[in-house]
């Protein structure tokens, strides 16, 4: 059926009880997955039997939204292990799938971040991954003494530079310095050694990093950033773009435009894997399937859908609203104000009440749902890789551990059947899974043509 | 033999490929340990079958000392894990043993060091340790933006300031917090969470964490700072100290003066364990141990010892004399020079070599060396003891994997035999097998009263 060649690459975005925004609720969910390590182990030894590429975890350095508490205290994402720490957790119980994590260049360190991605990569054999992000929250710059979030400009200007203070440590050894001889006493070769010295806007840092370069040069670079300069960013030096497309059509016009960019840098589309989300509701007939995501979604907390409604409505309160009654006119206001728009006109055009609002915002937050039989759901994967709208996808499980199965149990074999999914992966590291080049050391490059 | 009650306490202080200078150079010693997963697991397996209380790591944020790249480049101790992502890997292969982590207040920022080291409590149910250091090198301050250390007495400053943001994070949830209802939908009871809110000299910190309040409230804390600021500080705070005596008379005093410091602070004596570091090198006779210990001293490469003995007499270049000649009368200078008038007095009072004198001081790097039979060296370790010098000790093994088991095979079997050692753990946490209260929540306790 496919004429497109390869194969499908495959994330499992393991979110705490799962993407769900009631999802703990669910009388089969793990609500205390957030802090059990033994549920991550077994959901990180379910998508490596299967082999997925990846774990892929979120993270913020902050509990965002406590100010309505009473919202808070149903939600199910509040605390949860941190990700590099996890990682390393299950990288020692893992063999083959590659172990990402979200880390911030806004409230890091370059060295620190260099450094512990190289550790997890030699702690995992070559199976890291970086998601990088520029954080979102005003909530995170209280914890880190700033009184309000970076500008935009400023944080991507500050992500470009840390991008290259990391990437310069991880190259400050080359891959075979160390040599480690007994017998003349020569730990590593002196000229194998480039300390790099960064002055910059942000940063000044000498080196070298106190970890040899890592297994796969540098771990995968991720990145899931959609404005503008985001793409840019992502053109320059993403391996995989994570992303959130609702319609075949914007994938494409996603797809076509971020692979577009790279030339500019010198880079061939295949150096960039584009992932899309994908929020699976699966059932063995189409009516299980829209059974059990009404499921889900009755039980979504009104006090929660009502908060989740006022961050998109630029803070309005809506409690004194029947819920089964119709979204009222608001008030303009300067937060947010597109995101408003777009709300305000998805109630006007449905005619939904503020109950079916809040349930059609929640759920996969802005990614794609679909829901229907484990056939409906390969197919539509398949047409989006098929159609150059993905390279591949990452899977957000409703809830945990069965949304995470019902997607292993049902659609992969299918996915496989039509050989658009591998049965063994094809390497070691992650890098080789995904099909990645293994990136030259920019500093013994110029040694050798010295 | 023993009249004091209890037991001694061991950390295993594990340092890449063993704690001599010249260790990675031993024949049997894994000289590429510091980046090798499964050799840490199988040390820390060793350890935790001996029931020691805990694997520790020590830690630096920058190569030291690369500005003799020739004596560098023939140090086995440059390239490593990092420490919290290590520890977290071992928590997912070891069931029982404490993993204590060394980081530092000076160069990391207190929301990230609570958050990961509450995800390693969690990841090891209750089996983390913080040990606090507040860096000493200036190697390290040019990876982090700066050009000069941080005076001492301002970094003790921040550090005391960093614990109470930090203790403060751990306890903005209430232990019983999380109640996680599915039928009700509450997922913490809203009460038990206290913002910390903290705006202070160094750090201005909202919270709340995004972890729940550890498993063991806090994980244990170590520290080792020996100057008055250090001791004061561990007095207040540390429930272990680790730290380097090399006579039992000095042993006692300094033991006595830390116990003695904790009245002032409403604390008991039994709230801090003192446990010095141990060098031991075994052998089965008097002889063999000497032996073992001579050939580690004649595999310090001169480069190495040199560039050691430079760094103890203010940088003074020696290369230039013969090494098996005495020390040239030497130009006083404002580096160190209590370090360097106490290297050249020992040079003098023991009519030694340059080479005897760079070995004399290489090694165990100001800790105790003990070289002898199992007998001798349980004796020793048990004389500490029982005369209020030690609570325990951080066993610092000369190479690895040997260095470790000889102890475990030849020297606890005899301090086993004579009560002064555990056959089994006595709890789950490392709180628990050390025999420290758990902290109350400092918040939960203000609710309870108001």
């Amino acid at each position: 059926m496919s004429t497109r060649k390869g194969q499908i690459k495959l994330g499992a975005f393991l979110m705490n009880t799962g993407h769900h925004v009631a999802a703990w609720r669910h009388p089969d969910a793990w609500s205390n997955n957030g802090l059990t390590f033994t549920h991550y182990r077994q959901l990180a030894q379910t998508a490596e039997r299967a082999k997925f590429d990846m774990v892929f975890l979120a993270d913020g350095v902050a509990v965002r939204r406590d100010s309505d508490r009473e919202a808070l205290s149903r939600s199910g994402q509040i605390v949860h292990f941190e990700p590099l720490t996890l990682l390393s957790a299950l990288a020692a119980v893992t063999e083959h799938i590659g172990l990402v994590a979200t880390a911030s260049t806004t409230y890091n360190e370059p060295y620190h971040i260099a450094r512990k991605f190289a550790s997890l990569d030699y702690l995992s054999n070559g199976r890291a991954g970086w998601n990088v992000v520029t954080s979102a929250s005003e909530a995170e710059a209280h914890n880190f003494n700033r009184e309000k979030h970076m500008e935009h400009a400023l944080r991507y200007e500050r992500a470009r530079e840390f991008l290259q203070v990391v990437t310069g440590l991880w190259d400050g050894w080359e891959d075979d310095a160390f040599i480690r001889d007994k017998e003349s006493g020569l730990y590593f070769e002196p000229e194998k050694l480039h300390v790099l010295n960064h002055k910059g806007k942000h940063f000044s840092v000498r080196g070298p990093l106190n970890v040899a370069r890592p297994p796969q040069g540098y771990p995968v670079i991720v990145q899931a950033g959609a404005s503008d300069d985001g793409q840019d960013f992502a053109a320059s030096t993403a391996e995989v773009v994570f992303t959130a497309q609702q319609t075949l059509a914007e994938a494409q016009a996603f797809y076509k435009g971020l692979k577009g960019r790279l030339a500019t840098y010198g880079r061939s589309p295949e150096d960039l894997k584009i992932m899309p989300g994908v929020f699976p509701v699966i059932g063995k007939t189409e009516a299980e399937a829209k059974e059990k995501y009404d499921q889900l979604q009755n039980l979504i907390h009104p006090r929660v859908g009502l908060a989740l409604l006022s961050g998109n409505l630029g803070g309005f309160d809506l409690s004194a609203y029947p819920l089964d009654g119709p979204l009222p006119d608001l008030p303009e206001t300067n937060l947010n104000k597109s995101r408003q728009k777009l709300v305000t006109d998805l109630a006007r055009r449905e005619n939904l009440t503020i109950r079916q609002l809040y349930q059609a915002i929640a759920g996969a937050r802005g990614h794609r749902t679909i829901w229907g039989t484990p056939e409906q759901i390969a197919n539509q994967l398949e047409e989006w890789y098929t159609l150059d709208a993905a390279d591949g996808f990452n899977i957000m499980p409703p809830y945990l551990p069965s949304g995470l199965d019902d997607f292993v149990d049902l659609v992969l074999p299918i996915l496989r059947q039509r050989g658009l999914f591998r049965s063994e992966y094809e390497g070691q590291t992650l890098r080789e899974n995904l099909g990645l080049p293994r990136p030259a050391n920019q500093f013994s490059s110029i040694t050798a043509s010295a």
